[in-house]
């Protein structure tokens, strides 16, 4: 049998399966190592149900109330190495949706399903989009600008919107664009004077990390010429620009203050100061799109304030240029750390970096050919995988064999790179790869922190322009130095604490309250049971873009690409509960792991 | 033969009639009646050569320096009615090129030639885009944003841009644009604060009257759900985003006092006030952007000083709203005519309607689905035609016989409207569909008024909602009344003067001089001897997008489609000549009908 004809007997006999509620049918099709993610369409909630056992609760627990139907191959299946990998959508009772089939010898291996629309909900575009004026003629007729100045001037005031997101960076923003879509009215709160200063307000060197076609936002990608590394005050000023052309209500300079959940009412009670006056704000449902990380972690070192020159957190690090000639001492060494060092380096500062512990360097070139270049890239492009189709082949990797996938990449980038590593190492720098050699995108979802994307600095470090200390730690500041746990004492003006950032929960705790943050638990991590992320396991990341144990109470964030492909399921999950639509959570994940 | 080996072996022969110069060879390639039109890539020109004469003498002129090659089918060509149609790549010496034939019994009979790039001087995009930052370390990097304040304060003052264009609404900002990808320096010169102000500042019902798929900018489409039809203001918005986003040098609330080219110095002189201070410019190229008509036109009318109401020209209509229950007189019965007719009668302005000749009337859904459709629509998306591909297949037929193809939509959309223009005829009102029958887009071309793209207002007018007089002007005003050449006599509180606008050449009599403006002669129309396009014919628009008897002196507009394609090439013919190619331009056009 063909490709073809393999992905379509599969896709008819599971739609019969399901249609004919035989779930033993169904469960049959699936390898007894098989994983099913579904994305809302199913569960209304990010769930991989991993192994005929966990794929047989879920059908049992969702299928009534689902319905699902018209299983039909999307384009060619293609066949790899015996994997038969298939593009399919398909419909349940109130969507419609997209997916993607592994099969090996006939019967699944992985299955993805995503909700992509709810019928009668459809996003206006193409050829749905609206006509932007009324033919005809009617007395008492709003203009475009009439409606959104009014809209301007209500909501938040004699209207309440019916979401509230807290944080408008890119997470906040890129769901506020969803919603708009969606037509759930939404404000979005953002402390910064103007769209975009999350970014502007860092250090002045700073690029994406992530390439361009990795970083794209929903429904209006960047243009051709974008840079492959966006400079942070272009990205600044697009996030701007985006958030006129989307049409969100962004409240600006505006500050939250409190927030807790009326359960007679049934809203939540957001207080905001806006214009100097507080606003109370009364939305059913309540997004923190803070970033995933809380408060500047800054150590506690003995003698720190008998230091006389600067000491900032990495977070706060106004720039190179006030230190030219003078000694720094960097206290961290991922990728604020290097970014930092190297920035230093380039205006004439002495620099050392303190590595405390290993870290994981992925060269840049390498990670956009290695790991990024087959979905994310001008040659994906060329073979017809563009961000939205890449997005979900990405997802469609179950977590709990992604590292799999990864370690492969890294053998391959410790071979490519063996002469960065063995200076490096020759110039006593930690190196690793996660605890299993997964590297970079692994620790990222296990733990947010550990690597640097090498795109310089790692070569001041080889060569010694950027000194290194490693394997220590500060122990004491004294008024022009700093003491290291080895003795060795160094002169330091400027101290730049790139330690990372606490909990997301310590926001919460000081926004809410300690025992909702608690309620909520840990966010981010898989429960790998690797460092940093502490099982048990969950499948999916913890308390990200799905339900949480405190009801309407929802996170949304992470980089660029997860913003702008989980930012789609946020959307459909609040869109279903602004209508009214029924929307039962299956297996909704319990709090781990208090702040 | 099927359509692809007619179109290949055309080609085959052609390329190697050209490369041998065997211009008799090539000439004797075309039919009889046939058309070579030609942008940039063989004339530094936009040329339509008609006949096998001219198409000799175009190749015995140019053909030793283009020295073409390559000429490659590309996709598949097709057939219908005996015409096959096929898209081709080429080259000349020092550019790619991208063209459209249609063959018909194995000779041309229409053949596009368009100039895409210039070799070695590649806009960055794609694989080729910038990498945003520059990796490894360097001592003295700038960043985008202080490499971005520095040209913004130096480009104008201490660094001379190669071209100024004067006028920053959308033809000096798509023109903008495309400069700034080739890497030309350029300032925009705009008297408005905001980019976008010449569209916001209009009255406030004002709606584009083409759909979105006409109207796309390059490098940035509009996002999928922007609305057919763009209100005003957001179109404005999107302009000034645009504006940014693009990295544009926008000199806002600046105005041009004073240009003159110095042939000593071989460089034109613009003096501007910007920030209440005068600055000289000396670019080598003068690009004017101000729209392709001049001044308003407001007909001397005995006693209209003694008018005790308001009078505006239509271009200053501040909108309807303070007239509610007031008397209205609006003469003239072009699009703006019928808008602000229909915006006055949607606050319950009591508004007569002064036709003085016949008008042209499109239904909007007509022009739509009969002329736009198959190539600018989510139809024509669907089958593979975008605005990139809509507007080569637009720019293949020739000026020459496009009446021909536009007769029959105009035929189609008498059937189809019959109703609407028998009441409208029954009304009083006096149609026309050109003098050929050619209906909007000829008249547009030819005069650039007589007609209405009806949104609405023509029901009002034929139900008698807005009163109508035709076959009359305004003889006379009085304090609270206007006296039409019939004798009638309508009191009025409000005349609107919806009169047009004079020719573009009086900005530049007043900006540069009355000579200068002379010696470029009209600008617009084909010289098809029709009403207002006085002959002779010149097969393409005149001094629009090409040299012009000014050196040096460019005109860039029309409407959001002329300015995206043709922009394309203005951009090219000025990269050239910074770049200091040689751009040896064919037959320049004469100047004709001074101003």
């Amino acid at each position: 049998m063909s490709a073809d004809e393999n992905a379509k007997k599969w896709l008819v006999e599971f739609d019969a399966a399901l249609q004919s509620k035989d779930i033993d049918k169904a469960v049959g099709m699936f390898h007894a190592e098989s994983y099913w993610r579904d994305l809302v369409s199913f569960t209304w909630n990010l769930k991989t149900a991993e192994g005929q056992a966990q794929i047989r609760d879920m059908l049992q627990a969702t299928l009534e109330k689902t319905r699902p139907s018209h299983w039909l191959l999307e384009g060619n299946a293609t066949e790899t190495d015996g994997i038969t990998e298939a593009w399919f959508t398909f419909e349940t009772l109130v969507s419609r949706g997209k997916g993607l089939l592994r099969l090996r010898d006939g019967k699944a291996w992985t299955l993805l399903t995503t909700m992509v629309e709810l019928k009668g909900f459809e996003e206006a575009k193409g050829e749905s989009r609206p006509k932007g004026v009324e033919h005809g003629s009617y007395k008492g007729r709003k203009t475009w600008k009439e409606s959104r100045d009014d809209e301007a001037q209500t909501l938040g005031y004699t209207k309440q919107p019916y979401v509230v997101i807290v944080g408008g960076g890119q997470a906040g923003i890129i769901l506020g664009a969803r919603l708009r879509k969606l037509g759930v009215p939404a404000i979005i709160i953002e402390k910064n004077a103007r769209a975009g200063d999350s970014w502007r307000n860092r250090y002045k060197s700073l690029c994406l990390h992530d390439p361009v076609w990795y970083d794209h936002l929903p429904y209006m990608p960047f243009p051709d010429d974008w840079p492959v590394f966006a400079p942070k005050d272009k990205l600044g000023d697009w996030l701007e620009t985006y958030t006129k052309v989307m049409e969100l209500n962004y409240w600006n300079s505006t500050s939250c203050k409190k927030a807790s959940y009326n359960e007679t009412r049934r809203e939540w009670e957001v207080t905001v100061e806006r214009e100097g006056r507080e606003v109370t704000l009364r939305p059913k449902e309540l997004v923190i799109a803070l970033g995933v990380s809380g408060y500047p972690n800054v150590p506690t070192i003995e003698g720190a304030d008998s230091f006389e020159g600067d000491q900032f957190h990495s977070s706060k690090f106004p720039g190179a240029e006030n230190y030219r000639g003078k000694k720094a001492v960097v206290l961290g060494s991922n990728n604020s750390a290097h970014d930092i060092c190297a920035a230093l380096w380039e205006e004439d500062v002495d620099v050392t970096m303190i590595q405390r512990s290993s870290t994981h360097i992925a060269p840049s070139e390498s990670l956009m050919e290695l790991a990024l270049g087959g979905l994310y890239s001008e040659q994906a492009l060329k073979s017809g995988i563009d961000h939205h189709k890449a997005d979900l082949i990405f997802a469609s990797v179950p977590y709990k064999i992604m590292h799999g996938f990864h370690i492969p990449v890294y053998e391959e980038m410790k071979k490519r790179d063996a002469d960065l590593y063995s200076r490096l190492e020759q110039a006593g720098f930690m190196l690793d790869f996660g605890v299993d050699g997964s590297g970079l995108f692994m620790k990222y979802l296990r733990r947010g922190s550990g690597y640097y994307i090498d795109v310089g600095a790692s070569e001041l470090v080889a060569d010694g322009r950027v000194k290194l200390k490693s394997g220590v730690n500060i122990v004491k500041i004294n008024s022009k130095s700093v003491v290291l746990s080895d003795g060795t004492e160094l002169e330091a003006d400027l101290i730049i604490y790139a330690t990372g950032y606490g909990s997301m929960n310590q926001w919460l705790a000081d926004l809410i309250s300690p025992e909702v943050a608690d309620k909520l638990g840990k966010v981010w991590g898989l429960g790998s049971d690797t460092p940093k992320d502490p099982g048990p396991w969950e499948g999916e990341l913890r308390n990200m873009w799905k339900p949480t144990q405190v009801p309407h109470l929802w996170v949304q964030g992470g980089n660029l690409h997860q913003n702008r492909h989980y930012s789609q399921f946020m959307g459909l999950q609040l869109k279903a509960r602004y209508e009214g639509l029924e929307t039962p959570v299956y297996e909704l994940a319990a709090a781990h792991h208090e702040s």
